[in-house]
């Protein structure tokens, strides 16, 4: 989803090729022998892996106006790349625990989660000076950092019965989610919260 | 020692603040609330964290001539980024296992730590083209990732009894490591493997 958002930003077609769970295709190991998993991007023949990596090369091949990092502000780009690397920390490993596919302490999963979102909502406040994104008027690297995660996040709402985004505790950040969720470059590449759920469902 | 290395190859001037083990300065906690932790680059007044986003931060703050990750080539800055990824998530669990500080399996933590070398190894082969460093002709990224590394590298070769880059299957990298860490920008922050034995010895 990453990787869709940034090419779509830049107005970049591309075709995707989808992995079927369980097998991994020839293309893929080749692809990515280290880590055997997607996203990969193939371009001008050669592969590019890990989402934020691809992310990066995505923004500088592909000229401004879009621009995903901010241009010009180191400061500015390291924020948004702290966050990134933060939230890629955090919450895949919660949110294993908390859909079930890994043991582990639900409530202190949950916990961690909401203290990681409290901030992300100071975060927000301070990146998106009260523009629309942490890219201030449009999607940023952080934009897309943390929405590729919104769709697991809300599905363990409902999976776990926690209160993450749901609750009254980030409201900035809420807003910001339904937001981006229904962003031109994302609204199609978003997964529906229901087959998250329900395949998680058919998975424990 | 990643900052260190990216300041002196930029030629910035800076000053040092060490912390104390076990007690964390106030200004350490204010600089970094999330991970309370260093490296912290307080420049201009404001703090930066993570010592790979600080390094990309100092490549894009100070101007070449010395350039950190490569210059108008996203796909080679895309192959410096996707191993500095790799090397963070591979080394530092392992090492902790292989210093005895942290419960684990002292073999299997040799024989990941000894595959991922053999994977920079071939990587070397590739970005270096012939030349002394994986930037080329000079220290860039990879090399800074990867030789921030060799000191704890080389103490738990002698703490587990194991062989990493001792032994004869990774001769590229080998060489490498010595000629980074003579390198003037190197030399001086290049901590005492002696002393990281010594200190290991003290802690458990």
């Amino acid at each position: 989803m990453r990787v869709m958002v940034a090419l779509r930003l830049k107005g970049v077609e591309y075709e995707l090729l989808q992995e079927t769970m369980g097998k991994k295709s020839e293309l893929l190991l080749a692809s990515n022998p280290v880590h055997k998993k997607i996203p990969v991007l193939l371009h001008r023949g050669k592969p590019i892996s890990e989402s934020l990596v691809i992310v990066q090369y995505v923004d500088e091949v592909w000229p401004p106006p879009a621009s995903i990092l901010p241009r010009d502000d180191p400061y500015a780009a390291a924020i948004h790349r702290f966050w990134g690397q933060y939230i890629d920390d955090m919450f895949p490993p919660r949110i294993r625990i908390l859909r079930g596919t890994v043991p582990g302490d639900k409530d202190e999963a949950s916990d961690e989660m909401t203290t990681a979102l409290l901030y992300l909502e100071e975060a927000f406040v301070e990146c998106s000076k009260g523009k629309q994104y942490f890219g201030d008027d449009s999607i940023g690297y952080l934009d897309i950092a943390l929405g590729s995660h919104l769709g697991w996040i809300r599905a363990v709402e409902r999976i776990a019965g926690v209160e993450l985004l749901g609750g009254a505790k980030v409201p900035n950040l809420a807003a910001w989610a339904d937001r981006f969720c229904g962003h031109p470059a994302v609204v199609d590449v978003m997964p529906d919260v229901d087959i998250l759920v329900e395949f998680t469902a058919k998975l424990i």
